[in-house]
């Protein structure tokens, strides 16, 4: 069987880790790698295309996993890739993904292509732990956790603070409030009894420590309705410590059967690279595209609608031998 | 919509299980229970009625849920039920599995039904997990650990000991092994490095205890590779202690992506019932068999080749507006 060509739309963090998780996956062959910006400024293990060019590549290309945001990105190139390509994309505007679902399956219906909307692990792998903790303790209580890992949002809240040079800020779960979880009773937690905030921040010569600190602590939305740590560091330790792009959480469902017998369900990530492991679900997610579309299916599809049987490269034979 | 109408075949601790679960699925309704038994001596929530009869049910019950053992049961019912009605049912002798799948496939293709087989957490949950787990990190190590929960194998083995009046085993997750996973290194680890068992015995009165003690932790097969504690108790601390059915465990996958990069994921249960909860996951693959059957599918299937969305009361926009 030849391998399944992948193309890879983006080339960020996301797209830099399709390519290594690719080279993990001997089922699997990387074409080339699309970019808006000057392809001949870009390096990487294959040919770099102006995206422009993409119409070419329809007979050499399997399916196309888009590695660009969700904010303006994929609104755009999400349905018009799915015009010529079978897709995946990691789109994860939670509010936005009824309506972004409309769009792409617009264009791959019309086109008879897949296309795997929202997948990576939260949209994705946490969405189906999810559904599926619900579906089996129909009685019970969800709680999701993120982290420990670096939010984006808040990191560049930080580095807006007068007098600071740099910044990172991780979101970390409350140990506690995963333990009450774990005991079997539902606790009533907001987001804020959940988790906790710690900062590495870099001031600028001769700043305000005491004043930054207070005012981030006191930074509405961000971080004055939660415990918050602030440490100060210097510019080298930010960058040997804190460039890692680390993160997780857990999905918990304390539920209950028969006559109040207590039963919990845990699914939880811890990962060393958040874009890494991201990159690695799409790529499970190409393959099951690629099943898809030798089905002849096509349309847009979430991690909802795909059974786990089509992100293995094993026969459905082999999976009930080796792996039920 | 008119709700799924339930039969339950076999009353044990599995079938009653599935009677409680029905109640929290509005969805659903339990038609009748069949049973093997003298039906007037058999007490259920509704009408409890011969096996025998069983074929003047196929225009009452859209989904029949088999609660029958593995050993002897299911092979034989497991096909012969396939020809009158959708099934689903807990098949979980790991080796026979393919064999069973074929026999089932053919009597449910032949009749145009659906059979969900090997359902439950494992086979079943745990299943789909190191399926997945696999699929999306091929480099690394798989590890499955069980319990705390009670062996009926090793229960068994000490009460054939001599001077033994009653005793009950539990399966210990070892702490110590867990952590070295979840630590991201891949630990070589066997069975019994990843097991202890715990055992709490009645002795007969004037029984020597020194030498029951002896004998069980020197039993080979059961015991004699494993850390085994021996707890004598009274036969009624055992009755209000011990006579739960917990159960639980762990997967855990400990992976590599790019250069180096350490991901862990984990699935984890706690269950205060194993057949309640065992039996929660059928009655949720039996709304999943209904669906398929709706769609005009028939023939066997696992867990592998359901969509999670199937599981759910909720259409798809409402899932992917909501738990996405």
């Amino acid at each position: 069987m030849s391998a399944i060509r992948i193309g890879i739309v983006g080339y960020g963090n996301l797209g830099r880790g399709v390519e290594k998780s690719i080279r993990q996956n001997p089922d699997m062959e990387l074409v080339a790698v699309f970019t808006r910006r000057d392809p001949g400024a870009v390096q990487a293990s294959v040919p770099v295309v102006s995206l422009q060019e993409v119409e070419s590549y329809t007979d050499k290309v399997d399916v196309m996993i888009l590695c660009g945001g969700s904010a303006t990105d994929l609104p755009e190139q999400g349905p018009e890739l799915a015009r010529l390509f079978h897709t995946v994309d990691s789109f994860d505007t939670h509010a936005r993904i009824p309506e972004y679902f409309e769009a792409v399956n617009g264009a791959a219906q019309a086109s008879g292509h897949v296309s795997v909307i929202s997948t990576g692990w939260d949209p994705g792998l946490f969405s189906l732990n999810r559904l599926l903790f619900e579906a089996v303790l129909p009685q019970g209580a969800e709680y999701t956790f993120w982290g420990r890992g670096v939010s984006q949002g808040h990191s560049d809240a930080i580095r807006r603070v007068e007098g600071v040079k740099n910044g990172v800020q991780y979101t970390i779960p409350s140990e506690e409030a995963v333990a009450a979880v774990r005991s079997g009773d539902q606790p009533q937690l907001s987001t804020r009894d959940k988790h906790l905030r710690e900062c590495f921040v870099v001031a600028e010569e001769g700043a305000d420590k005491a004043r930054i600190e207070a005012e981030i602590k006191n930074m509405p939305n961000y971080f004055s309705d939660y415990e918050t740590i602030v440490n100060f560091i210097s510019e080298e330790e930010l960058k040997t410590n804190h460039s890692a792009m680390p993160h997780g959480g857990y999905v918990l469902r304390s539920g209950v059967t028969g006559e109040g017998t207590t039963q919990l369900m845990e699914f939880s990530l811890k990962l060393g690279s958040n874009p890494e492991f991201t990159a690695s679900v799409l790529v499970a997610y190409a393959r099951a595209a690629h099943k898809l579309a030798a089905r002849g299916e096509a349309g847009a599809r979430t991690v909802f609608d795909i059974p786990f049987g089509l992100l293995s490269p094993k026969s459905p034979e082999q999976l009930r031998k080796e792996m039920l």
